[in-house]
């Protein structure tokens, strides 16, 4: 593997207005400049959306992190307060000239500390493995679709990743969840520097991820009105496998409908706000062990 | 005590847009109609602001749940979303004739089951007895504060109160608390039964409530800013009690603000998403004990 150094890193918060654990980090991190220093690369912060942040809102017009297709920078006519915020994010970080970018996020689901992955580099595959072996709580996630089908912010650099916290509800902070989202960034940061010294660090052989497959929605009468809930038993039960014939949506007149897959799977962001008008309940992942050799 | 017969009650959901338990209790309430239907009495139903429910919001343009002012609803200049609604409501409810009103909301905080009662009217008294003696996670809270300091949708009515439930994030329905709640729905509509028939049901000599005496608010920086979390020790921990000294919020920079005041009190609301906004990190209440004799 090509050591490549890095030079810097921005650490993105308030991509979502109301995903609050992010944005009060970048402040923090403004703030109290120095637990971002280290000596061998600069890192760098962004408040994605101070617009949506003011308006406790998650966006004003349209998701910023469905924004960021290539071809919709590159076009004029694409102007409403994420299209417009989108462009100037992509030219900041063009101009900084980032190498690892980290966007944070959270979710009303029980995410706990997790690591969206949306390619296999390397090094990215060398952080998420150390990081997970050195805290239970982290877990990766790997989603392998494209920029086009999904144009996140963090699609914006080769090494960019999502951090996804949870459970928290939208609007609040938790500090807690803050203070464990803040331990990973600062092991994070101390990895790269490791790494840019080309220091040996404990990666283990192996590496447990949860690849992406799909999404499943509530189940909705003819006018788009949800008729279901997602089930006790599986509400806050993210990465915990889920067998065909388990309850998954407890119906409004108290039936409950069970998974009809044919094979077990993990669900993930089970019943996240935000994903109501998205029409997913859940997120669907196969668990995956990789074998590493970094 | 005089037992005056309750013809017709109201249970009102969707008062604030984003707070699911209420919006789809009386959306199933409405095609299960059954459910509520009792011999001595009629059960009507209203989703208090369609338009912030249909714009997963809170509200449009103010807190609907602060207009109801009795001059301001006699007021023509007063012509907002909320406030044009707020006027409807108003004429809805005295045209129906409400005797017994049921606003329900929910909340970021661990508020459990609590009912908030704004009088001591003899009927509410001992429904929240019976209640709170039937299920422990029945809570309730007194709020003393007149019609012009809190221009709540339930002072329309007498015999009106707020059940506030949670914890549970806004934009999302907790299956679990929706089944806890429409239990305690049920329970209150069969105990207005058995008022009515003039039964004789077990009300205990004394009952537990939370008297509201203020608020405290997030520290803030001369810009309004917060700069602290509430501290990790207290968040979810509604109703438990709070003495001088002990912790209450954790600063950015990781120091510890303690509890000022001179005596313990008993924190409700703590960490409420949608206070942020109204300078409230939690509500201070005194547990006192009153004893009955109904």
């Amino acid at each position: 593997m090509i050591n490549k150094t890095i030079n810097r890193v921005a650490i993105v918060g308030g991509t979502h207005g109301n995903e609050l654990t992010g944005v009060y980090l970048v402040k923090k991190f403004e703030q109290f400049s120095h637990l971002i220093q280290r000596p061998n690369f600069e890192t760098v912060t962004l408040l994605a959306n101070p617009q949506a942040v003011e308006a406790r809102k998650r966006y004003i017009d349209i998701d910023l992190n469905r924004c960021f297709k290539p071809q919709d920078l590159h076009n004029p006519m694409l102007v409403n307060v994420e299209q417009g915020r989108a462009k100037e994010i992509a030219k900041q970080i063009q101009k900084w000239n980032v190498d690892v970018l980290i966007d944070i996020h959270s979710s009303t689901a029980n995410m706990g500390l997790t690591l969206i992955l949306f390619n296999e580099h390397p090094f990215l595959l060398g952080l998420v493995a150390y990081l997970s072996a050195m805290n239970p709580a982290v877990k990766v996630l790997q989603n392998k679709q494209s920029a086009q089908e999904s144009p996140y912010l963090r699609s914006l650099c080769e090494l960019g990743f999502t951090l996804e916290v949870g459970s928290v509800p939208q609007g609040v902070l938790n500090a807690e969840l803050f203070q464990q989202t803040e331990e990973l960034i600062t092991m994070i940061l101390d990895y790269i520097e490791h790494y840019n010294h080309g220091k040996k660090v404990p990666i283990p052989s192996a590496l447990t991820l949860y690849q992406h497959s799909g999404s499943i929605d509530y189940p909705r009468n003819e006018d788009g009105e949800i008729q279901a809930m997602v089930h006790p038993q599986l509400q806050f039960k993210d990465y915990e496998v889920l067998n065909p014939g388990e309850p998954i949506f407890l119906n409004f007149d108290g039936s409950v409908r069970s998974y009809p897959g044919k094979s077990a799977i993990y669900p993930v962001f089970i019943n996240e706000a935000a994903y109501y008008e998205k029409g997913i309940a859940m997120c669907l992942t196969a668990k995956k062990t990789v074998l590493l050799n970094l």
